[in-house]
């Protein structure tokens, strides 16, 4: 079986074959697929709180056990039972970014001090809203904000959202590129930063954090550049003053590709509770994808498995837009039989079922035949899928299930 | 005023500056935006039948008078309102990509005799929806969809999309391949024909129409290759034998920046003549953007205009998820004033209010200081925006107009 083992680098204790049949979540997931129905998104409980753990764990171990905070990025999965078990878990809090996800958080049982706030480009009638949630934690990301900010909110703390120009993220992924050497939309540059301490002040508002989101998806071989940012960064806390709690935002990555390394989480920590912890701030983290992506798997059902001209294509009975981000991001999802005893595998295309060129869920993916498999799972499925799925061409429709 | 002009490319009867004051559909758009709120789509009724009627005269011109037939593909918009005015015009039928948008064609007052249906990687779920639907003519683009569809309805007539392995589209851009030298999941080639024709056979189909649809977005310079892309069909409509009807899909383009020049329908349309007109075959067109992309407006509130470190920002209440075009194609919507004077502009960056890299509306666009308005437009978004609409960030919210 060696020899097929090259497809299989994303086994883990909840997730592989036993017995030739794949497992996810102690269940059978041939089971799971013939009892929901296709397609559904299906959410291991276990491993998305295994996934807030490790976090936790590295930051104790680096030092920072009482001066550091967990805030769930909910963009990336707002599942209603999904974010109710994670306020049960204790673990995190609600990173928001829009007035109906602070709504939700506090449906799904979060208290708005459980949230921290970061957005751009907000309205009035946003802003009027927010301010409703007394406890929500503001962070501004403009000038502009500040004002609106401090006509509603006078004499309270705020964070500041700055861009120190420099970024980091998946290698040669410009589409998500939040910080570097071209000006963004995001956050206070330096030679505005004066001007946003003033405006502050002239509401009496404390500067009491600083905020910085820097890239998504890096994994080990990009902290050493994440380090250099992160340093850039003391400047504004520095000059700010009043700074007492510092948000390094999320954009831990997840490994994609067999040839991608797991994210050192004790490296990574480290790094913050050298720069951050021995300067007595209290340090926040905003993991998304990190928590809820390994977290998913997306049950499919075959359509076809056919040759054209030279290529050989598995469809299947959903499209890229219930789960853009292969399409989009260039982050394909590896697609897994539900079982597997070692037959040879070949190149396959797994491809969707929307008229668009851009429906290809994975290229030249090592597969067995599937000729008489009823279903495929693609995995890494937790995150930015469900919470970005549209309606287009009328193939909106998926389930979701919380397994625990 | 000329100097200003730069920008004004855009401009056309139904759409432009009277008085200084942004008018489109005989409505002042500010109005509009007061009264109607923003986000909101609002669609041109006369605009959409004067695309569809453009389109229809240059076919009747070229010869084509009572041999050519268009249907609306209505993944472009599916909007209800402009479904139900486009079956009362009685100029075209509906180009329906999956059983969802079957039953919203009919539920709209389409029968479905009036609807050509042609998808990919359907289920025996979507054969057997479908084959409820007496009338609705199925393209099949797979050996498998000819056995599956053959079952159901053994006898009758069908089309094959075929791929010609050369494609047509706005150049440089790969995400609008549908044909071309790399092996797509779309049709069936040369290579598999014959073997296609036979399952057809053996079911009794008939096979009466050859499909095709070479890329998007196509210009008069990309016309001499679109041509030369036409000529390879005819392989397929000889080999069949028994083929009456050439379905040459949609793709038809629209300006989206000051440099494009508009499609020339009558050197289209000579094209079809001379190649299937003249051998007497009946020419199904698909056009989508075409018909409805500029007979729409984005009427957006705008939430700030700042500086960031060497750029001009200015921000609006929608992101790039109700409206994904300019973000994932790179076709960018021209961001246009509701009141301009002539006075003078500066490079502008319009962005949205969603936390992510690519939610940038238009780079650079050439606008005048918006610091008194409270409004902008986006124009040519009526096609593939709220039809690919997303609830990210729980951002989803958007409201539709159809204007008479």
């Amino acid at each position: 079986m060696a020899e097929s083992r090259t497809y299989q680098w994303w086994q883990r204790e909840d997730l592989g074959y036993r017995e030739n049949e794949l497992h996810f979540a102690g269940r059978k997931v041939a089971a799971l697929a013939k009892q929901l129905g296709t397609p559904s998104f299906v959410y291991s409980a276990q491993r998305v709180k295994a996934n807030l753990e490790r976090i936790q764990q590295a930051l104790v171990s680096a030092g920072l056990e009482s001066t550091s905070s967990l805030y769930y990025a909910m963009k990336a999965n707002r599942f209603a039972p999904l974010l109710t078990f994670l306020k049960q878990t204790g673990l995190c809090g609600i990173d928001a970014c829009s007035p109906a996800e602070v709504e939700h958080a506090v449906s799904c049982g979060f208290a708005p001090t459980d949230i921290s706030f970061t957005a751009t480009s907000l309205s009035n009638a946003d802003f009027d809203l927010l301010a409703r949630y007394d406890g929500v934690f503001m962070d501004c990301d403009s000038i502009h904000a500040i004002h609106s900010w401090g006509k509603r909110k006078p004499g309270t703390s705020i964070g500041i959202r700055v861009n120190p120009a420099v970024g980091v993220g998946r290698a040669s992924n410009d589409k998500l590129q939040y910080a570097g050497s071209v000006t963004t939309k995001f956050g206070i540059y330096q030679e505005q930063f004066e001007e946003a301490l003033a405006v502050a002040h002239s509401y009496g508002l404390t500067v009491s954090k600083i905020h910085f989101h820097t890239g998504c998806g890096y994994l080990t071989p990009q902290l050493a550049h994440w380090e250099s940012v992160l340093e850039t960064c003391l400047w504004f806390i520095e000059t700010a003053g009043s700074v007492t709690r510092v948000n390094v935002g999320g954009g831990l990555g997840v490994p994609h590709l067999e040839t991608d390394t797991p994210l050192d989480l004790d490296q990574w920590a480290g790094i913050l509770y050298k720069h951050f912890g021995t300067r007595g701030l209290h340090v926040e983290v905003e993991p998304g994808d990190y928590v809820a992506k390994d977290a998913g798997l997306l049950l499919l059902g075959k359509t076809f498995v056919e040759q054209k001209r030279d290529k050989l294509f598995v469809g299947v009975d959903a499209g890229f837009n219930i789960a853009p981000e292969p399409a989009y991001y260039a982050l394909p999802f590896q697609p897994v039989p539900l079982n597997y005893s070692g037959e040879p595998c070949q190149a396959t295309h797994v491809v969707g079922h929307i008229n668009e060129a851009l429906d290809v869920w994975y290229e030249n993916a090592i597969l067995p035949d599937l000729t008489a498999h009823d279903h495929l799972v693609l995995i890494n499925a937790g995150a930015y899928s469900s919470s970005m799925a549209s309606n287009h061409c009328m193939r909106g429709q998926f389930k979701e299930f919380l397994l625990f």
